[in-house]
């Protein structure tokens, strides 16, 4: 028999070991947006697999998807004992801008209580963290529960092939619940158990004009610079309130009630946190809702990228012939992706004017999700955070998007646990992305005493 | 004793030559806003410094500006006739979009009646066509006139040190009339004098919200976009009607008179002929102005340029935490830069909002110049062209910018004669670069006559 302290004390005899085996998986570049990448986003695959092979898990093998591959395994050696399904993935974000980054994106640079690193907590660290609670259990008795595990390489790119792949293979992944690392925590010191996520949209927006380049000096004030009209047309998508202005686009929207309010209201993500993280030097949104609730329950239109004309150094007369932004929709229970492309589309028909030409691509679309707390699962964890932290987890909305989660819970029937030891301040798809150790330690442990509970 | 027939069966016979000549010309990569290419720039000035040494000019020498140099040279045998100064530029705009040229930038490539290259029509062939204009009168027999030779590296940075060159070295360049031929004309069959030309004042706009890069899900909604900020800047800078909103814009803008609609009203650039030259599906601009009056007479605000977040394949769910515009204004009659950096600056400051940071950078000013059409020399040019054309010249403003000829009237006191073999569909500043042959030899006639009209 075995019990949690044992792992406890397996688990931070092996720190040093763990910590070097993450910098070996951060170091495979699994980029998944960049074809370029699409060994390593392969190999990093690999990397996991064998690293479960190693712990004891069996059937582990790579999945086709039609894209990136998912990793399988699972460890069936306790009839009559809860499934738990791990969920994580194994690919990051590109690293551009690149320079400004103060060490190597993919060589782990430890400083203090923080390990940088692109993955480090988004989420190689995670899953990391998972693997290593499970490792920690298994070498040191009977582990408690049965386990699956879906490791995906296209996370971050909205797990665009999830669906099919689990509508095909659904069966494989049935169980009681699913551990989900990837949703973070609001604070080190705050224990977050997440349960609503947002959905995503992601468009490219092509406006053209000219047949190529003009001589700005020649043609400027007769031709429509596609570029300019690109700003028109961005900038007519919010109205000076932040409201955002694609026709119908909160038809769907759960209208916020007072008791989420006063929830929210209790949340430590105030006006000044969000001051602090961000370096802004004022903060920005619809005045009717706090800025948790503008992130976790309202829908949001974002410029996530801008390119036209000359962008070098110095000078070039240009009237560019055409220019391009990178639109994202978080959209909230009950927007459809379909509904708000649909949305823009005809956004684009009423405003557009008739001197430029234009064209929106679908790049990439996930579903919003809302977790039922109310389960075993949830039970189990929340009880291991409190043997951790001494504390009850925070209760919070989230704004990100984690599609899987949806797709779960609609296709196998399966509710997710979203926890995770990433901060707000972890520069995640950003430059000098970074992980708190402390808080990756806690939640090993609180993993540990979480299998241990579901039992 | 020669005449303009023997130069003109001097140059006819030359073709091939000139044609390899331009072309060696051509391969130096003399791109001057990029410090890459410094050395290159460099080289086109002796490469043409070599030439006017090799075709028989007297003193030639580069002269040291701080920037990229100034190739003078003189032929001055002629006491008591006139001194004509040949203005040109040896410097090139940058190639990008690589990828949309047809064929290299800098090798040329003869196809028809058409030869393409970055730099042949703006302007090494008008270059050259001056240089083998006088190299047939130099071979055929006695310069009929006395010769200044400017050739300057810094056109397409706004001749950012000629100013203070000119202020310095002024005397060396003083002359009864500037040969100027980078002004081109309305079409091949229309032989044009430029009388106006716009200034332009070049800045950057940057904008710039939180440290880094956010997670556009974690914080979307609570922090003003840099990318979307940029956009609502930009867009207002222009109102419906396509009228500059900068505060006071056209305070100092010359009305357009009765008798200047009248003139342009007259020239073949109509509404239609912009269509065809840009492949735009509709003309816009300022509703109470004509298109050519639009280009010529009016002040314009481009977008040259935009950057912000992520532009490469793909998807990155980034809030960007900066963002670029490249803007310049076409400038007429009496508008100054100066007053004009002023105006945006005031224009930021009315509208910015406080939820981002902003900062104007100035990269270059030029002056605009109306050019005086009463002279010697412009009676010489045109009689030069009826020559060739067998019809009189179109005069017209043009909404390019120079800025020597300013410098030169204000500085030294010259009128220059803007002229050339430039066409509005040659593609300058754009891939795919080229030439009208034809209209290159024709040039080449005009200006030997030109030679001798103005003994």
């Amino acid at each position: 028999m075995s019990d949690a302290k044992e792992a406890i004390e397996y688990a931070h005899a092996n720190h040093e070991r763990f910590l070097k085996e993450l910098s070996e998986f951060i170091k495979i570049e699994s980029i998944s947006t960049d074809d370029d990448y699409k060994a390593s986003v392969t190999n990093a695959a690999e990397w996991a697999a064998e690293h479960l092979r190693k712990i004891g898990i069996e059937n582990v093998k790579l999945m086709d998807t039609g894209g990136h591959p998912v990793m399988y395994g699972d460890f069936l050696k306790n009839p009559g004992a809860p499934t738990v399904l791990v969920y994580g993935h194994y690919d990051v974000q590109p690293v551009d801008p690149i320079e400004l980054w103060d060490t190597p994106p993919f060589e782990t640079t430890v400083k203090g209580d923080y390990i940088f690193g692109r993955g480090t907590s988004d989420m190689k660290g995670q899953v990391m963290a998972t693997l290593n609670a499970v490792e920690a259990i298994m070498k040191t008795g009977d582990f408690p529960v049965n386990l699956k595990f879906l490791l995906e390489g296209e996370e971050e790119i909205g797990s665009k092939n999830m669906k099919e792949f689990l509508k095909k293979y659904g069966e494989h992944f049935k169980a009681d619940f699913c551990l989900n690392p990837d949703a973070g925590a609001i604070s080190a010191d705050e224990p977050t158990i997440t349960f609503g996520l947002r959905g995503l949209a992601y468009f490219e927006m092509h406006v053209s004009g000219p047949a190529q380049d003009l001589h700005s000096g020649l043609f400027g004030g007769t031709v429509h610079n596609p570029a300019q009209a690109l700003t028109e047309l961005v900038a007519g998508m919010h109205d000076a309130n932040g409201t955002i202005t694609l026709p119908g686009f909160y038809d769907s929207v759960r209208v916020v009630t007072d008791k989420e309010r006063e929830e929210t209201a209790k949340l430590p993500t105030t006006p000044e946190s969000y001051l602090k993280q961000t370096g802004v030097p004022a903060l920005w949104g619809e005045k009717e809702y706090t800025p948790a609730l503008r992130t976790g329950a309202r829908p949001t239109l974002e410029v996530n990228g801008l390119l036209s004309g000359w962008t070098g150094p110095g000078s070039k007369t240009v009237l560019p012939a055409k220019a391009m932004a990178k639109i994202s929709c978080r959209l909230v229970p009950d927007q459809d992706p379909n509904e708000v492309y649909n949305q823009l589309v005809k956004y684009m028909e009423m405003n557009a004017p008739k001197t430029i030409k234009w064209e929106i691509r679908r790049l990439h679309d996930s579903p919003w999700a809302i977790t039922d707390v109310d389960n075993n699962g949830i039970r189990a964890m929340a009880a291991a955070m409190e043997s951790v932290w001494g504390r009850q987890p925070l209760y919070r909305r989230e704004g990100g998007s984690i599609g899987v989660v949806a797709m779960l819970q609609n296709i196998c029937g399966v509710e997710s646990g979203l926890v995770g030891g990433g901060l707000p301040d972890d520069n995640v798809h950003s430059p000098n992305e970074h992980m708190h150790l402390p808080t990756w330690h806690k939640n090993m442990d609180a993993f540990i005493h979480f299998f241990f509970n579901m039992k």
